[in-house]
């Protein structure tokens, strides 16, 4: 069986590991801290391919969006050093190397091994700090015309409310993410200090103000899972990452359904695990083994 | 050459010409009133074939959404009478009887003879009574699970501040459609019997609130547009329908260029003509003889 060896380069952690053509993980995980330079990130995937000599294709997922030659990284990436976009990831290696977007790769991983398998077409959603997007249409990752697609930068307001970490103003990200509950939370309690942790903490034990944050936040995630519903006609949307285990799928499936005017959809919590970005970007670099 | 006979039912009107491979309509252009019954609109369509025994398909663009086959009807259509989902075309001809959505179609023909030509990737929207879409992605008509991707009900607000035909809130239809120019100047002016050519008639003539009420309207169109981009990274939007004439789409174009995390897009008015809708369903079902 072929296996691909597969990193997830993010800005706080370089993971890599060993994935197979089923998608299975076999090998030990690897973790790095995310080093400061461009230097130091090359030594670390330097490293990690002379250790495993014995794989079909290097396979990398990676934070920003990556061309559709899936060769390197064509957006600025806030979390990693100046000049990461300038990286030639073929370089490191004689054998392939194959690169993909984190969100995207997760996706491929929820639509191959995970919750979206079978569905022709689905949006995955990552709620973590911020939120990715990966879009599988007709059985096929779709990435737009550089790549860049699935940014789920669209407007939850049309009039400049709260400024998005991508520099435009009421973006879904800046609403559906952890960072948007704190913002949520900040708004409804006034207290600049307050936490996730607290809103979440608060939540379990039914304090009815962290009830109403939370709440809150849900349903920015319910009204734009409604737009892409209309948008995608989708067979299910995923929702995975640090922040989707608080959501209610199924009165977000439910709310949806009972507004959109194309047929109803189904909303899962992604089940290819925390490390679906390498298994997602190994599947495809060995599926590319066969183009 | 191949020619089809091609219809264009509508809440209004229903028209049917003929139209060549080449997307050139070949034909005079018949125009009809929408009757209220199922049996006058089947009348109009027997009798248009009866009156067209030469040609290869019969092509029909309709209001509503239409199943991934292109049979029928799937979708409730508000302008057409009840049970008009229930018309089986293809008993209506020994030919093939090939069904469209009137926005995909009319988008399939800016893509093929219009202002998408070239573009892999586009969306298109159709700003008239209410807001139609149509999406090509990887060079093909994108249409769901379903067949009813591409209805642009995504929301402008997450908090419930305008209604919208389809029965939610706050959709981008219900803003960026010419009803939706009219309740903005509404908003803005608190005067109910104001009307879009109002709107017109003194954005022409400098009045200052008129441009106030436009450039609100138009606003709503490029924060819509600015969304579609980051989800889609297409290379080109059309904006056609009857309010499209309006708009500045180089303003647009400008504004989404400097907000969006995508690579730049472009922003045209569609150039497929008022009968793009026939010559979309006509080139789409010749192609599909080829099949």
């Amino acid at each position: 069986m072929k296996k691909a060896l597969a990193f997830d380069i993010g800005g706080t952690k370089i993971y890599y590991t060993i994935v197979n053509e089923q998608g299975e993980i076999d090998g030990d995980i690897k973790k790095n801290s995310t080093p400061k330079t461009i230097d130091e990130i090359k030594s670390i995937l330097e490293k990690g391919i002379a250790e495993n000599p014995d794989v079909d294709v290097i396979a990398i997922a990676t934070a920003g969006a990556v061309n559709n030659e899936n060769t390197r990284v064509i957006s600025s990436t806030g979390n990693l050093p100046d000049g990461y976009r300038n990286i030639d990831f073929q370089k490191l290696s004689d054998k392939k190397v194959f690169v993909e977007n984190d969100a995207n790769a997760a996706s491929w991983a929820e639509y191959k091994i995970g919750s979206s398998k079978g569905c022709a077409n689905s949006v995955m959603l990552t709620l973590g700090t911020g939120v990715g997007g990966g879009i599988i249409l007709n059985n096929k990752l779709y990435k737009g015309k550089s790549g860049s697609a699935g940014e789920m930068h669209f407007k939850m307001y049309p009039d400049k409310r709260r400024k998005c970490t991508c520099g435009a103003y009421d973006c879904f990200e800046a609403y559906a993410s952890g960072t948007g509950l704190k913002l949520t939370a900040e708004e409804i309690t006034g207290n600049k200090e307050i936490t996730t942790y607290d809103v979440i903490d608060g939540l379990k034990v039914g304090c009815p103000e962290m009830t109403k944050v939370f709440k809150t936040w849900q349903n920015h995630i319910t009204q734009g899972i409604i737009g892409l519903a209309n948008i995608f006609d989708p067979d299910c949307f995923v929702l995975s990452g640090s922040m989707a285990q608080f959501v209610d799928t199924q009165k977000i499936e439910e709310d949806v359904n009972s507004e959109i005017v194309t047929s109803p959809t189904r909303v899962k919590l992604g089940t290819a695990g925390n490390y679906s970005g390498m298994i997602g970007t190994a599947l495809l670099a060995l599926e590319s083994l066969e183009g």
